[in-house]
């Protein structure tokens, strides 16, 4: 329990830095009886795969996945599902002027100050590279529920001052332009605003931040457990574990620090069925850590890129001030890539969480087991 | 592993619902060799404690803590700390009309869905009163931080639309108000300003969300885990552990969307030692999950009580629309009693987190075995 | 995870000190909707109880457990479940000549280098007081595994050199014994002349050991994890942190060691449904760490009380040598007072891994979920 | 934590079929700093490599390992270790007759049931195979305890009825025989004996069962944590994980329940120094969970390789009774194979405690943060 592991039941463990000879994860307590190949797995890593555009690092990693266990003629197995990606277009030379020194806004000082030797090489494991693991992992959950009849949209809705103002089901909110614009926005127009303002930050050698937004829709009543395991907690540590994210909101967010208990509530109306649903979905989806059944909304804020290649202050390995020149291959914004990052995480957390609950009850143990 | 658990080598469970017999934490894993007594953890007892204010509950909870293992002849033994708190000041009879219909806002239906039966008395289990388990827990925490210097300023920053703008260090921060006014603000002003919009909130069967701030002070570099364990992750599960809590910031928190690197990084100075300093904190201290050395900063906003004695559309448990007056003893903002809680939640993170970090070096293991 | 909670899904952590205010469990996960009282958990906690026997130790412990959470009108709810035991009859005077000595064959030495710190009276957490608290807990797990026709059988198959020869299902073998002989022995005449073995052995103010045997029956194929969570390997755990356990066998246990392939495996035969039986059980209903649906058989060693009336070679804090005579109240065998403890234990682990099992295929998720 | 990993602070999760792609495992938590390269560990995966001699099976597997993460300029750099294995010499063809049947003595029919789907070809995860993985992680562990004086004394002590009757010290205790002997057994004339006596085993097409001894000298007394994360408990479920093992034993094992206090109590002799040690061991250097730093003794029972040549009695998945015969490549005996399997998770628990160990007082963690 290192830090490389996250869940419970469906737990993913992850490896790799940035330039050594490759990245994974292991995907232990998958549940057997799914179809999947690396096809599935790979459409996803495409999705923050580097080197696609104008605004993302030139390191062209292909990012090809092997699955080296858990699958069996086609079908998980209910083992560790192990994925293996090679690392290839490392320009570690790029480092070189960086290995005796720390960088600003990145894990550099904190590393070399935990463990004494440290990776300098694209900040090793501290890079971003590992989230690439994670969707590998994510991936895999995501197939799942999405046949359980779970959506997940998952968008950049701002970078810089660029906001999307639009809203799903809006006419101008366009779902397939997530995966067809560089800046991941579902709105035309809110795409090439960012893209200008984008360019503007690299003609400055600047960088940007930003906040993807993430709505899950179909998720049953009744996920999460309580106290410390709540839903949104676990959801909140999934998130703040993308390395660059410094703010999770769960629905209004913060916001809620100026309403009132009176436009807070969402008030419970019938479903016709046995259910409820809500008149409005300030809490997003979640009470007291457990799914009410809307729609689970959250947003993250994505600090911008910290390297950057103007000169910045900092300060080498013998204490010494030095001004120090970042070379080597840097998105100006991250949040793009990020995303499907934000999305395969929630999509771990959510399916762990529901295979948690299947043991709530003690009759639903005593009808599994033929008792009932 | 069902929820009531938190943390790896300092681990507190907590136990008990609002009208049950009893709450109570058990912390596993505290160090051998602290002085500790019941006076200790009732300090911070009563910092949440009911019944203060014309703000709070009027439910009257003495909120004694008994200790009841772990301790020896005054000092912490290394075994389960468990620590006692009986209810008393129960009026389950206020509950009554709530036992088949759900709460707006309140974990009532979730609950119902996940397990069947529910106590509705006072929330049961999902009740805010839970957290005093935990503050039980981490106050034992909080006093061996602060034995090591490490400082925990912790406080309401917002109620409603009512801002703290001094910083700490300023002329009209006074951090002796935290403690001595009814909503925790340090700000005299601020606090004045609050109760009258409170007043306002409860002349209106309404209530109010708020914000509140905490900056740990004196915390050592390198303490946090990579990627999954990151020490911000960890504790935004922490915070958002924490029942009203809907946004969790570090340093910057939302406000990275709109930065650019060039003033989002905090450029590194030489401290006069080996060490570092920062020009300035927009990371919160925290980089790639460890810690710099810097203050940890974070922000957490907090919704408005959902329990207000305005009439609600809500639906009971066969399915049927029903309008809902919530009697009882409430408060109408939650945010001041939850600053001890945000605060201890810290404490027992952080010194999880410190505790793991001690065999993060070979040398260091070497060291502690005489072998070096 | 310092040491005192067990389990996965199904989690107990207990706590208390021998002599100190009291003991108790907290068992979370526990699913909802199962009927309990005390009665139901004292029940065990009587099998286990000092002071019913002349065998047995003159501590006049009543025992009684009070449910302090996690059930509401009758019903487990979900939430955890604590039970406090209050510890009565401590002579701990008896105990201030080990103040500053270390007692062969117990604790001490290894908790006074850990901590520094030792609770000298009665062993303070190493005690086998400590068991009680599992029992409580695993008494809650017993009774729901008995709701799915899941029998526990556990007995004394041998106290020194007397063994119990008959098997269950022999007509000297009376199950009702166990509860009834002070030596839960379930053949009356080895009972008896175990009870003239342990009067040698108390004139001789020395004690015995003793074997513990386990019959678990009913248990679904299938249950268990692969590779490090084996069910064998987790009983083997559970029964090894019983203090005095010194040796487990599943099945055949040692005798393997000189067996050979053709006579240890046990070949399958139909069951006249989809299942199969076994023609025999060498495996003790366990291969690969997943059951077969034979029953599981299970043998415990259990050493020699280690605290004795003689004179005893020792050394005190000071590091000089000390003959020390233990006074206070000793059980000259310990294994009847543990039956309880390894048969709660047991159904710990097994209710834990059949909550685990629910999620072991896709399709059980999806049915469960409403998706077949 | 669906049962592939393994450890608390120190944590190993292994991955891999017997006839998928690779084996491998992630070793997280493991201090930064130590050299390493692979052929540290090779020698320890070359100790339990098929192919070997004429009592292993013909499986030729290179086992070569190649390290993908963790290491960085020949150190440990306090990152997931990850260790690849890729599979070569799979005859699955073999085990084309098993896949509508269950081998007996196997877990086919515990997998089968459990997930509905089932690698059939050489066990898939349940093969002997994967303790390959765990034997990678474990050598790095065991370098690390070397490096403190910690020496691992492992070999075969019975091979059916042959037993190695020299006690280490003794002068026909010859301890280079472990690795040069085909049986590991570290006496020259019980190895002969031992492989008369398996050639009459292979000439019946049957195999045999043994046992294994091992011996860690040089812990640090202190070690364990108490209650359920005993030494030997973790020790047990370390031990028991291991396919093939039946039974194990601390220190005099089984004995203890024939034994009386008098005899089975190690008397404490001062040392010289402010430590103990012991007259005697038959507690096997753990008393009540916590090592008292007399040598940990531990007993194996393995059972006979299930895979025997003759016919058996089975039945199939249409749950029809079958006559199998077994083809394909099996040991006569696991158990010299098995040593540096039991050997190396030996040293993954003991390394786990000692980290843990570290934070046991409150002193030390001030003396680490230099607060003493």
């Amino acid at each position: 329990m290192a830090g490389s592991s996250f869940g419970t039941i469906l737990r993913v463990t992850t490896f790799g830095e940035s330039h050594g000879a490759a990245i994974g994860a292991v995907l232990d307590g998958f549940p057997a009886g799914m179809p999947l190949d690396e096809a599935d797995i790979q459409a996803y890593l495409d999705r923050r795969k580097p080197g696609r555009s104008p605004i993302a690092t030139k390191r062209a990693e292909s990012d090809a996945v092997e699955i080296l266990s858990g699958v069996f003629e086609g079908q998980t197995e209910g083992t560790p599902i192990a994925m293996l990606i090679r690392n290839h277009d490392q320009h570690s030379g790029d480092y070189r002027n960086l290995m005796d020194c720390f960088r600003p806004g990145h894990a550099d000082y904190g590393y070399a100050v935990k463990y004494g030797i440290r990776d300098y090489r694209g900040g090793g494991r501290s890079s971003g590279r590992e989230t690439a693991a994670r969707v590998a992992a994510g991936a895999v959950a995501e197939k799942f529920l999405k046949s359980l009849g779970i959506d997940f949209l998952c968008y950049v809705s701002a970078i810089g001052p660029v906001k999307v103002h639009a809203q799903p089901g809006d006419p101008d909110f366009d779902r397939s332009l997530i995966l067809s614009t560089p800046t991941a926005m579902p709105q035309a127009e809110s795409n090439e605003e960012a893209l200008r303002y984008l360019s503007g930050c690299m003609a400055e050698r600047d960088s940007s931040g930003g906040e993807i937004t993430l709505r899950i829709h179909g998720v049953p009543a009744g996920i999460g457990d309580p106290v410390m395991n709540k839903l949104d907690a676990r959801l909140a540590a999934a998130m703040m574990s993308i390395g660059a994210v410094k703010d999770v909101a769960v629905g209004d967010g913060a916001a809620v620090s100026e309403a009132r208990g009176s436009n807070n509530n969402d008030a419970f109306l019938p479903d016709g069925g046995n259910g409820i649903h809500t008149a409005s979905n300030h809490a997003g989806g979640i009470l007291g850590g457990i799914s009410d059944g809307s729609d689970i909304l959250m947003r993250l804020s994505v600090k911008p890129t910290p390297s950057i290649a103007r000169p910045q202050q900092t300060v080498d390995i013998a204490g010494q001030p030095r001004e120090l020149v970042i070379t080597g291959r840097h998105d100006p914004v991250i949040v793009p890539r990020a995303v499907v990052v934000a999305e395969t995480m929630a999509a771990l957390v959510l399916m762990d969480s529901m295979m948690m609950n299947m043991s709530a009850k003690a009759e639903a143990i005593r009808r599994f087991y033929g008792r009932v």
